[in-house]
C-alpha cells in the first residue's frame, strides 16, 4: 500500500475510464484525426478564454521538455527553481529536448522564486560567451505544495518579458492550484502573461494525459514535428485525447483538485495539531510536507507507507492527497502517527 | 470509415481493455514498480526462451529510437531499407536520440534488403572522416507486408556481426510475421542473430504499448537513463505493462495476428482475382498493396476508404487487415471495387 | 613525399605566413574585435557585389556544418550528392551540428545532381511523419573536381527555392571553380539563388582558413552563439582573419587557383595521352581522377606517391594539384608512369 | 591598447611562429599523420612521466568540451564552480558537445570548490528520475588566479572516484599554476587522481593550440571520432602540433609561465600597497582582481586600458599579465592609478 506516497499511485477515476471504454469504438482515423483530437484546440480555447493551440504528451517530462524545446535555442538559459521538477526530477529531458539548453536554478522560499530573485540572475544577454536568457518556467502548484500567487506571477512574468524571455509553467498540478487560488485558469496564465503551459492530467484522475498550451499561436512554430519526432505522436491518438476531453468536461478537473485539496487541508490541520510534527511548509494545495521524528518514520514505513526525508525538503517527509483520498485514508495515517506519539 | 487504412485505425481488443480495466484499481507504485512491470521480464524471457530485458514506450517510434541509440553512438551508421519505417515515418526521431546517427539505406527488393546488399554498402571502418558502421535494422514483418526468411535474417546478422555491428529488428508487426514463418519468437530472433527488438502491440489489438527487448544484457547498459529522459517513462506505468502482459498471455498476441493474417489472404485472394488489379507484392502478413486504376481508387475514396498511391510503394495503394477485420469488411470493399470494374 | 596526395598535404603560400607574421605585432582585442576581423564584412561585400555577412572557421567540416545548422531545423533534410563531403567525409558533423537533420542523398553523373535529381527526391513537405525538406547542399567544385555549370546551379536554386528550401554550397575548393568557370564570385552565388557559402582557403594556400558567408542578412539570426558554442570563435581571431584578408587581396586566392588548374589541366592532358590510363571525370578544377593498371598503382606508390582506387570515384585514382605545384611535379609523376607502362 | 586585459590579446611568442615557419615547408601528410603530430604522444609522455594519450584543438572552449564529453553521458551531471569558464563562458558548448549534460555549480571561496562541497552535492546516483553524478571539472589556475593545492585536488579527487566520477582539470593556465606551486605536471594532475586534463597553449604564447590530455588509456575510446565530428581535425593539422611540440620543448612554457606569473607578482605588490586599492584574492598566478573606486576605473579606460567591475568575480577588475609583460607596461599601469588617487 502506497496511499499518500504520490498522486501518480491512485488510479484513473470513473469518468475518465468511461471515456476510454468509450472510445474503443470503431474505425478511427490516428495521429490525431479523431474527433476527440480535433476538437481540442476549441474545448481548451473556451476553457481558457483565448484562442489556444493544443498538443498532447503522455508524460509530464515529455510535455515539459516539449514546451521549454519550442521556446529555447539550444544555447539558452532556463531559469528555474533549483527544486523544480524539470531541474530534478527528469532526468536532463529538457536539456535533451533543447539540443543543451541550461537551466539556471534560482532559490527561494517555499519552492516559490521571486521575481527579484529572476533579475538578479540574468545575465549575458548579448554576450557572445554566456548562453542567452530565453525562459523562465514556474511550477504552479510548485513542488512543496504552496501556490504562486497571482501577483507572483505577474511580476515574474514582467522581469521575463523585460528581458526578452517566454515564460513556462509546469502544471503538473494545475488543477491544485487553481482550485486553491480560486482564480480561473485565464487569470493564472496568460492574464499574467504566461506564455506556455504544462496542463497536467495524470496526476489528477487521468490515466496518462498532459497537454501543452500555447497560448500565442506565433509560438506554435513547427512543434508538431518536435511533438513527433520525440516519440509523442500517438498513432491511436483517441486514447489520450479522449481523457483530456473527459477531464475537463462537467469541470471533473476541477472536482477531483478540489477533493485532493479539501483531503490534504483535513490532514495537514490534523498533523499540525500534533506536538512533535512540524508542517515544512504551508499547505496550499495537495501536497503536505512534516517534519517528523525517525522512530515516528520507521514506524510509517512498517505500516505500508512509503515515506523517505529529502534534504531538498529540508528533510521532511511528503504527503500528496488525490482524487480519491477518502476520509479513513486520513484517518488511519493520523491514527498510525499516533501510536507512536 | 477508415477500415484497411491502417491497423492502427482499430480500437484495442477486449482483452486489452479488460487488463486495463483491472488494472485501474487501488493504489499502486508508480514508474514501473508495480506488479504488471516487475513481472515483464520473466513473461518475456518464457516466451522467448532465454534471459531478456524488456522496456517499454508508447509509440512504436519512441520504441525504435530508443533501441537504435543504446547500440549505435552519435557517429555511427544504421543501415536500413530506404522505405524501412525509422527512415521515412518517424520524422527523424532515430536522429534524434541517437544524437545524429547516420541512416545509411539500402536497395532490395520488395522491401527487404539482402546480405549482400548490405555487405556492398560497409565501409569506412576506423576511417575518422567516416561516419562508423555500428548498427543494421530490419522490419519485420516489412514495410510491404513482406517477411524476411529465418535464412535471410540469419545471413544478414552474420554480415553485421562479422562487420562489429548490432542488429535492430523493428517489430512492429512482429506478431504478423511470426505467424506468417510459423516459427517461434526466438527462432526469428536471437536464434537468428538479432540483438535488440521493438516488440509492437499498438498495431495488433493493444491501446499503445510496445516493448524494447535486449537479448543481450551487456547492451543494457544505462538504457533506463534514456528511457527516462526521452519522457517514455510513465509514472501510472501499470496502464502499460499490463497490456503487454495480457497481449503475450494465453496467446492473444497469436490470435489477433493469425486473424489479421488470414483475412489479408483472403482479401488479397479475392483482389488479385480481378482482372485490373494487380499486387504489388506477395501478401505474407497482414498488408495488401495493389496496382489498380485511378477510376477505382477515386470510387474507394468516394466510399469512405481512404487510399493514396504511394511512390515509394511502386505506386500502390494499401490495405491492412487488423484483429477486428471482419468477413463483411472483406466482400464490402471487394463489392465497391467491382461497382467499378 | 605526398606532392598530389591532395591540397592539403602543401605548406601555406608566402602572402598568407608573411600576413600572419604582421598580425603577430602587439596587443589586439581577442574574439573577433580585431582589425582583420572587423574588416571582413566589408572586404567580402566588396569580393561579392552585394553586402554580406562573413564568419570563420578553421575547418571546412567547421564551416559546413555551422552553415548547414543556421538554415536546417533538427528535422530537416539536406539534399545533397551521395559522395558530397559533408555525407562521406565529415563523420557525421552536419548531423551533430543540426541536431539530427538527415541527408538525402542524391546521384547524379560525375559527381554533380541535377536539377531533376532533386525534384524527384523532394517528398514530405508538411506531412508530420517525415523530416522536412529544409536544405539544399550542392560542392563547387564537386568532388570530383567537376564545376557545376551557373544554369545548373540556377536550376537547382529555383527547384529548391521552389519547395521553401535554403541552398549552401561548399566551396572547399571555391576558388578553382571561379577559375574554372571564369565567372564573378557573385555570378557563381546569389544571382544563381546560393543563400549561404562556405568559402574555402586551406586548400588554396591557407594555414587554416574558412569563411562562412551569408548572402541574406535574414538567415544570420543568432549563428554567432552557434560559432562560439561549437569551440570555432578563437581568442586570438586575429591569426585566422588575416589570413582570409590576405587571401582575397591582389586576387591571392585566384592567382593560386589558376595555377592549381594550369598544372591540373596540364598534368590531365599528359595522362590522357597514355594509352592505358583513361581519365574518370573531365578535368575541370583541380582534380584529376584516373582510372589505371594495378601495376601502375603499385609503382606509384612504391616511389612515394599516394594512390589508392576508390569505388566512389568508380575505382579511379586522384590527383590533385595545388597552389605550388611545379612542372617538375608534373613531369616527375608523367615518368614515374612510364616506367611501367 | 589593451595591455592586461587578457593573456589571450597577445601575440605568439616568437618561438612558436618560429616553429609554425619553420613547419612550412614542402609537402606533409595531412589531418595529423605529420611528424610533429606523431610525435605528441611520446612527448606529453615525457612530460608527465607517463604514457598518455594526446588529441589537439584550436580553442579551449572546444578541448574542454571535447574532453567533457569523453567522460560525460547525455544524462550525466558535471560538477564545476559556478564561475568556472565551462560555466559561464563557453555558451553551452559543454552541453552541446555531451548532449545535453547538466553543470552542477558549486560555491566555494576564491573561485575554488572544496572536496567537502562537491561531497554535499551529489545525489542521485542509480536513481532514474536525476541525472547522474559523472563528472567532476577543476579549473586550474581557476578564474580568479587562485591555485588549487596538491592536498584539495587530492581531496576532490577521492570524493569523486569514491563516486564512480572522473575527474576533468581545465589547465587553459595549466603553466602558470605548476609554475606557482612548484610541481611537476605529474604531481598537479594524475599523481592526484586527475583523469583528463585540457592543457592550454594558446594564453601563454601560442598562436591557437590546445592538447586534451588521456592520463587512462581505456577513456580514450572513440575520441578519434568526436573530434572529428566536432570539426576540429585540422587538414594541415602540422600547424597546430608543431606549437604544441616547441611549447614543451626546452620548457618554454615554463619560461612564459614563469615570467607572467612573476609579473602578475610586482604589480599585484604594488597594487596592494595603494590605500584605496584592495585585492580581491590572493595573487597565485597571472591574474589579478582588485576592488577599485569607480573614478580610477573610469581614468583607466580613458587611458586605452578595458576594465569592467564584474559581479562573479564580488565586483572587482582584473588585470593578466602574459609571457610579454613588460616592466613599463608595469610601471605605466601603476602610474596611470596614481594619477587619480
Amino acid at each position: 500500500m502506497t496511499v499518500f506516497a504520490s498522486d501518480n499511485v491512485t488510479s484513473a477515476c470513473p469518468e475518465i475510464m468511461q471515456a476510454i471504454n468509450n472510445a474503443n469504438k470503431g474505425h478511427v482515423d490516428s495521429y490525431g484525426h479523431d474527433q476527440w483530437s480535433k476538437n481540442l484546440d476549441k474545448k481548451f480555447s473556451n476553457l481558457f478564454e483565448k484562442d489556444v493551440k493544443v498538443f498532447t504528451a503522455v508524460t509530464g517530462t515529455a510535455a515539459n521538455s516539449l514546451a521549454l524545446s519550442s521556446i529555447t535555442p539550444s544555447y539558452g538559459n532556463i531559469y528555474c527553481h533549483k527544486i523544480s521538477h524539470i531541474n530534478v526530477d527528469e532526468c536532463g529531458a529538457p536539456e535533451f529536448f533543447t539540443g543543451g539548453a541550461k537551466l539556471i536554478t534560482l532559490d527561494g522560499k517555499n519552492g516559490k522564486f521571486s521575481a527579484e530573485e529572476l533579475n538578479k540572475n540574468i545575465r549575458g544577454s548579448g554576450v557572445v560567451h554566456n548562453t542567452q536568457p530565453s525562459t523562465v518556467s514556474i511550477t504552479q502548484s510548485c513542488e512543496t505544495g504552496v501556490v504562486y500567487q497571482i501577483n507572483e506571477i505577474n511580476e515574474i512574468c514582467k522581469i521575463a518579458h523585460k528581458n526578452g524571455m517566454k515564460v513556462h509553467m509546469d502544471g503538473a498540478r494545475f488543477s491544485n492550484a487553481v482550485v486553491s487560488l480560486n482564480k480561473s485558469p485565464a487569470e493564472m496564465t496568460w492574464k499574467c502573461g504566461i506564455d506556455i503551459l504544462t496542463f497536467g492530467g495524470t496526476k489528477n484522475g487521468c490515466l496518462d494525459a498532459e497537454a501543452i498550451i500555447f497560448f500565442n499561436s506565433e509560438d506554435v512554430g513547427n512543434f508538431h514535428y518536435l511533438q513527433k519526432r520525440s516519440g509523442q505522436l500517438l498513432s491511436k491518438m483517441r486514447f489520450l485525447s479522449c481523457q483530456l476531453d473527459a477531464y475537463i468536461t462537467n469541470d471533473l478537473w476541477l472536482k477531483n483538485a478540489k477533493h485532493s485539496n479539501f483531503m490534504a487541508k483535513q490532514l495537514s490541520d490534523k498533523l499540525s495539531r500534533i506536538n512533535s510534527i512540524e508542517l515544512a511548509y504551508p499547505t496550499e494545495s495537495n501536497e503536505i510536507f512534516i517534519k517528523v521524528p525517525k522512530s515516528i518514520q520507521d514506524h510509517l514505513n512498517k505500516n505500508g507507507y512509503s515515506v523517505t526525508p529529502d534534504e531538498m525538503f529540508d528533510g521532511s517527509i511528503r504527503f500528496v492527497a488525490a482524487w480519491n483520498t477518502t476520509q479513513e485514508d486520513v484517518n488511519l495515517l493520523i491514527s498510525k502517527i499516533e501510536e507512536k506519539l
